[in-house]
């Protein structure tokens, strides 16, 4: 699997983003996408990149719908060939 | 248009990224994509997230083709719909 | 507090970065630094920029002791004036 | 020399942030810093951490003085030992 872990910006929508950052997760629930809240990005894993930008285009689109006029989206994406990774595989080669 | 800048960084493939970055930039230029390439990253724009995340799929698979078998991709991306932007409208709006 | 979120990106030392990461979490734990580990990256907080630096600094020389020649660190760092936050708030605003 | 690139986002302060970056450049231009700006963020090197976070921590101040109340800030660093680096470099590398 390809595993990423992203965050959004909302620009000019106030200092707080926390009720963005919840639709988001909302959406990743009601989308069945597993995934894992830090601090300050969001890891989610797909098969294919296809997948993991859809996830990314849809974030943009919770916060649009919100009305928020500009969005900056930090990505980091691991794409590893030699052997299956996932985001639990990750956290414990850490431990 | 949606902005965006990357970077690949080839993992286990020495620690000179050069001729991996020469490589992406030639099949931006083979795909008729505009890109301003900087020290650290490459900026390109497009109409849509699918465009930006096609660009990102084929940079690793230019990677993936020259034998790296893993490739930590960063991205970010800037989305706006209060005005349209491209690259060039980014830059002169910091002069 | 400030709160920040790197990565460590040994180049030229094979495909697996699990033994740095962890190298750099039990330099993190002697140094009484608290940290939230992700699959992507480590969230940290610290009172000041500088204390921030000093343990991307530190991250760094973990690395370049295990004899890693190139490493590319990425950090996102969130500043904030208008009210204090933590690892811990930042978490919980999410949910 | 280390490389590096870096982006601010100021949250809470509009759409825009094109004045921002301008204030950050002319910041760097009065501390004689060399940079290279680019669409989505600004290329900087120095011969140690300590001044590559100094700028960093400088750019937020700009920020700050600008009466911005959170600052989002992105950073890529890029610390080579088995040869030197310098944006100029970095650049040539890829052509």
């Amino acid at each position: 699997m390809i595993v990423a872990e992203f965050s959004v910006f909302p620009m000019g929508a106030g200092t707080s983003g926390g009720r963005y950052v919840r639709a988001v997760h909302d959406m990743l629930k009601k989308a069945g996408i597993e995934f894992i809240a830090g601090p300050m990005s969001t890891a989610i894993e797909a098969e294919t990149f296809e997948e993991i930008c859809m996830i990314i285009e849809r974030a943009n689109k919770v916060l649009s719908d919100m009305e928020v006029q500009r969005i900056i989206t930090s990505v980091k994406i691991d794409y590893r060939l030699d052997k299956d990774i996932s985001m639990q595989s990750k956290l414990d080669a850490c431990r």
